[in-house]
C-alpha cells in the first residue's frame, strides 16, 4: 500500500487527491496548503487524510511514499528536490521546474536515489493521443510533415509564466511523446496585448532534423475557446479537436504524391488523395486515473514512468528556448538537448 | 461605355468575363490567352467578344479602355506595364507583381499618365470585410491586439510561388485595409514538406509600431479547409469564419480588463468580460461585381481605387520580406515601405 | 434548518444529495435505497447522513423534514404519499406518477395538509429555459407559432416506461412553462423497433387553441446524441441547442410577413425578415441547486413553486394521452385537463 | 441526337436547359415561357434554340423527341399528356401531378405508346443518396429501423401546394428508392400559422408492412436551414447532412442489441455497439446530369427509369393521404397503392 501525500489544493490539487484515494494499491495520506479555506474544502472531502499548511510535513512524514507537487511552478524544484532528499517518489506538475538546469538536477537526484519521478503531462495519456501516438507507431501515417496545434481561449493570465509556459508546455509533451526525436531549433513570435510582464499570445515553431515542423498557436486573449491539432503526413493526415465530445480524431485518407521527374508544367504532377475518412472509437477512461494507475506500478516495478523526469527536462528547454526567441522576435534559438532521444 | 479587354482566360480569367459582360457602363470587348481549349470555352460563353491568342492584339486593340490581366503571376509586370503604356487603365490579379520594385514601377507609370491601376484583391470588397473594417473604424472593436488567421486546405501546388504568394495575399491586403498602418517587420517559419522548390505551409508574423501582432497560418497541405480568422481588440472580438453560409461575422463583447496597479496576487486584477454574442445580417452580394462597378466609377471619376497600386507594392513588400525569412527560419526582416500609409 | 431524507440513491438520487448537502438553510439526515451497494457509495461521500435500506425509515424519521423521492416512477405514488401523509413536504422525481389520477391524489393531498409538493422538472430552472420563458413573456418572439424539439441518443432503453415518458417529459415541462396555456389535444406517432414492451422512438404533437402547435422527436436509437428546439414567433425565432457549450440559446430577428391582401400573385406578397442572431451570455449557474434553493424558500415561505404538483398533473396527463395515440397511429387524444391553465 | 424541348423557364427550367445544351447525345430545340422576360433570358444563354411564348408549338415541334415539363404543378397534367399524345418522351417535375388519378393516366398513356415518362426526383441521381442505396442494399445497415428527416428553412410560400407537396415529396421518393416496399399508413399534423391557405409546418409519419417508421419534419417558418436525415438500422446507423460541404453521408457502427430472454432486469438485457463512425468520399458529380444522361440511355435502350412514372405515382398517392391526414390532426390514412412495389 503506496501512502500518497499531495501538497497544494488549489486548482489541480483536488483531482490529484480524488483520484488517489480511488486508486488500488494506494491511500490518500496527508494534503498540505498554506490556505485555510484550501485546507477547509479538502476536510470536507477527505476527512480521513492528515491536514497540513506546511508542505514540509508531508515530505517529512513516514507514512508518505509519494509526493504530488500541485503548487506554483516557482516552487517546484525546492518541494521537489526536498522530497526526493527525503527518499520520497515524485510526480510533480507541468512545467517541471523553472530552469532546464533545475528539472535536470531534480533527474540526478531521482536516479541517484532510485526513485521514480514523473511528470504530470496528464495529455499523454489520453485515449486521443494514445491512439494518436499508435497509428503515427505502425506507420499508418506515413512520413511526419507537420503537427500543428492551436490552443487558445479567454484564459486566466499567470502570474509568474507566459502563455507559452502555460499552454504549449502541453504540445511539447505530446511531440515529445509523438516524434521520436527532440527538435533542433525553435523561433518564437508573440505579444503582450495589455503591456504585462508576460507574452498572452504567441506562435511557437519547432524544427525538427528529419524536415517535419510545428506550431503551436497558444493564446489567453482568444473570444472563443479551441484545442485543435492538424497532424499532416504522407499517407494520412489527423484531425484531433480535443473538445469534440464523440469524434475527437479523425483520421483522412488524404494527402499530395508527387512524380519524382522535374518538369516545367509541376502542377500536373501533383496528384491528390481525396479518401474516406474514419473516426475510431475511443474508450471513455479519465486520463488522470490512468496516469496516477501508471505511476503507481512504475514504483512497484521499479520502472521510467513514460512521461518521466527526461521528458520534462526536454521540455523545459524547449520553453525556455521559446522564451528567449520571443524577446527577440523570432531569431530561432538552436537547442542541444543533453537528455535528447535518439532520432 | 468602357471597352473591357480580358488577357488569360484559365482559372480566374471567366469570372473576370462574366461580371464585366453584366457591369453596367462597360462591355466586353475582347478576350485574349494562348490556349486554344481556353479560347474555345470563352468562344461558347462570350461570342460576341473578340477573341485572340496573343495578348498583344488586346492592349493595342482601340476599342479597349480597360485591361484586365489574370495571367500567371511572372508575366503580371510585363503585360501590364505594355497595358500602361498603351494608355490602358488596367486591373492586375494579386500578387501585383513578383517584386516590389516592378510593382513600384507600375504605379509610377499609372500616376505619369493619370490611369486608373488596380489590383484585384477581391475579399477587400466582400460584405463581411467591408462590416469588419466600419466595426474597426466606428472604434467597436477598441485598440486593435491581434488578428490571427488560418487559410488552410488541400490546395493545388503553384509551379512560381510558394504558399505564402498564394494564400497569405489575401489576409495582408484585409489587414492592409484594416491596420491604418503598415507592419514595420515581418518573421516568417515555413517547410516544404516533399522536398519541392517552394514552401507549402507557413506561419507569417507582422510586428506593427503600435504594439499589435497580425498571423497567418497558410497551408497547402491540410486535410480540411478552413478560412478563419481571430480578431482581438480592447473592448471587442471577432470571428471572421469565410465558410459559414449565414453567420460569417460573429461579434463577441468579451475581453480582459487590468487594474492599473501593480499588486503580487497579479490574477486577482483579471476582470474578464464575457458579454454576449452577436451576428450581424450581411447582405448577399457578389464581391467581384461590387469591384468592378468601383474600378468602372473610379476610371469615370478619375479617383483612386480602395485596392490601388500603391496598396499593391505594400503587399507585395510584405510578401518579399516574408519570403527572405522563411529561408532563415524566423529571423525577423524590417520593412521600410516607402509607399507606407500615415499611422 | 430544514432536514432532507433521500429515498433512492441509483442515477439521480446522488446529485440531489450533493446539492441537499451543500444548500444554505438545509442538512442532508437521511439516505435510503434498498441495494447495498448503492448505500456504500453514499456512506463514502455522506459519511454524516443516516443511512436505511427501507425507504419507510425515512418518512417516520421525525428529523425529516423534507423528502426527495428519487426512485423507479411506479413507486412514486406509494412513497410521496406516504410522506405526506406523514406531514413531509416532497419533491418527487418526473414524471410525477403512472396515472393524472395519482398525480392529481397527491395534489390534494399536499394541499389539504398545506404541504410544499414540487415535481423536479430541473430543465425549467436552467439558465436557457428562464431566459427563453423572459423572452416569451416580454413579447420579443411575438405570438408563438411552434415549438419543435428533437431529444435523440443512444439511450438506455428504459423498463417500465417508453421513450416519451422518458424523454419528451422534459418538454412538456419546458412548453407548460412557456406557453401559458395548455395544449387541446395530443397525436402521437411511435414505433418499438425491436419488438420490446415499449416504443423506442416517437414523434408527439400537440395543438393549442391559439393555434399553436408543438412537436417533440425523441429516440432512443439514434446514432447521436441532439438536444434541440427551434422556437418559431411572428416576430423572432430561437433555436435553442442544450449540447453548445457557449451559445446554447440563439435569437434570430427573422420570420415572415404578409400582406393582408389575398391576390393570386401570392408568393409576391411574402415579406422575409432576414435579421441579425443573437446569443446571449447565460450565467454557469446548476439548474439543480437553483431548484432546491427555491424548494427551500418555498417551505419556508408557504408559496408553490414553479414545477408545481399541478404542472406535474398536466405533464402527466398529456403523457397518458401520447401513449393512447401511440397505439392507435396518431390518432389524436382531446385533453380535458383538470387543472388546465387560463389561456 | 435527341431533340429536346423545355416547357417553363422560372426556377428550375433553366437548370434542364444548362444541362441539356452540355448532354452528350441531345441538342437543346426549343424553349417555352409565357413571362416575356424568362424568354429575354433564355434568349442571351441559347441564342441557338427557337423560343416560344406557347407550350403547344413545342409540344406540336417535330424537332422535339424530348419534352421537360417545368411549370407549375397545376399545369402538369394537361402538358405532359399532351406531349405524350403527341408521341414525345416526357420528363416531369415533382411532384407529376396533382392527383394520383392524374399521375396514373399519364402512366398508361406513356405504356400504351411506349414512350419514357420520366419525373425528375433530383435527388436519387446524388451520389449520397446513391451511397446510401447501395449501403442499404449490400445489408450493411441490416433491418431498416427508421428513416428521420428534417428539411426546414425560412422558405418561398408556395401558392397552390402546401409544405408537404413542396418538401416532404423530395424524401418520399428517396424512402420509395430505399425502403423496396410501399407504406401502409401515413399520418400527417401540420399548422398554418399565418392563417393561409396551405399548411406552412407539417409532420408527416410513414408506418410500413415490416415495421419501419418513416418520419418528415418540414417547415417553411425555419430561422435556420437544415437538410438532414438519421436512418437507423439493427446493424448501422446513418446520418445524412446534405448541407456538409465534405461529409454528407457518416455511418455509425452504432446500434442496441438484445437478448432473447425477456427479464425482469430489462435494462441489463441491453448491450450497445459504440463504434467507430467512417464517412465515405463521395464523387462530386451533378445529379441532374447524371439523371439527364439516364434519361437519353432509356430512350436509347427503350429502358425504365429509375425515377419512372410509376414511382412518381406513388409518390402522389402518399401526399394525397398525407394532406387528408393533415385536415384531421393525425388521423392515419390507409395507403393501398396500385403500383404497389413487391415488398
Amino acid at each position: 500500500m503506496i501512502g500518497i501525500g499531495i501538497i497544494g489544493y488549489g486548482y489541480w490539487g483536488p483531482n490529484l487527491a480524488r483520484v488517489s484515494a480511488e486508486a488500488a494499491g494506494a491511500r490518500l495520506v496527508a494534503i498540505a496548503d498554506a490556505a485555510p479555506q484550501a485546507l477547509a474544502r479538502a476536510a470536507r472531502r477527505h476527512g480521513t487524510a492528515r491536514l497540513a499548511d506546511d508542505w514540509r510535513s508531508v515530505v517529512d512524514d513516514p507514512a508518505v511514499d509519494l509526493v504530488m507537487v500541485a503548487t506554483p511552478v516557482r516552487t517546484h524544484y525546492e518541494i521537489a528536490l526536498a522530497a526526493l532528499r527525503a527518499g520520497k517518489h515524485v510526480l510533480v506538475e507541468k512545467p517541471m521546474a523553472e530552469t532546464a538546469a533545475q528539472a535536470m538536477t531534480l533527474v540526478e537526484e531521482a536516479a541517484r536515489r532510485s526513485l521514480v519521478l514523473m511528470v504530470d503531462h496528464t495529455f499523454i495519456y489520453t485515449p486521443a493521443v494514445q491512439r494518436i501516438r499508435s497509428l503515427v507507431q505502425e506507420g499508418a501515417i506515413g512520413e511526419l510533415y507537420y503537427y500543428d496545434s492551436t490552443r487558445i481561449n479567454l484564459g486566466l493570465f499567470q502570474r509568474d509564466v507566459n502563455v507559452v509556459w502555460d499552454l504549449a508546455v502541453h504540445d511539447l509533451a505530446i511531440l515529445d511523446h509523438l516524434m521520436g526525436e527532440s527538435p533542433v531549433a525553435v523561433s518564437a513570435n508573440g505579444a503582450d496585448a495589455m503591456g504585462r510582464r508576460h507574452e498572452n499570445m504567441a506562435h511557437v515553431t519547432l524544427y525538427y532534423s528529419g524536415g517535419a515542423m510545428a506550431h503551436l498557436n497558444v493564446n489567453w486573449l482568444a473570444p472563443v475557446k479551441v484545442r485543435r491539432t492538424l497532424i499532416g503526413g504522407s499517407k494520412r493526415m489527423i484531425v484531433y479537436d480535443d473538445l469534440e465530445p464523440d469524434e475527437k480524431v479523425k483520421i483522412y485518407d488524404r494527402g499530395v504524391s508527387f512524380d519524382a521527374s522535374d518538369d516545367d508544367r509541376y502542377q500536373r504532377l501533383v496528384s491528390y488523395r481525396m479518401g474516406d475518412m474514419w473516426a475510431p472509437r475511443l474508450p471513455l477512461t479519465e486520463a488522470l486515473a490512468t496516469e496516477v494507475e501508471h505511476l503507481i506500478a512504475c514504483i512497484a516495478d521499479g520502472a521510467k514512468p513514460i512521461t518521466s523526469g527526461e521528458m520534462g527536462v526536454r521540455v523545459v528547454e524547449v520553453l525556455e528556448g521559446a522564451t528567449a526567441s520571443l524577446s527577440r522576435r523570432g531569431v530561432p534559438v538552436d537547442l542541444v538537448q543533453p537528455l535528447r532521444r535518439a532520432s
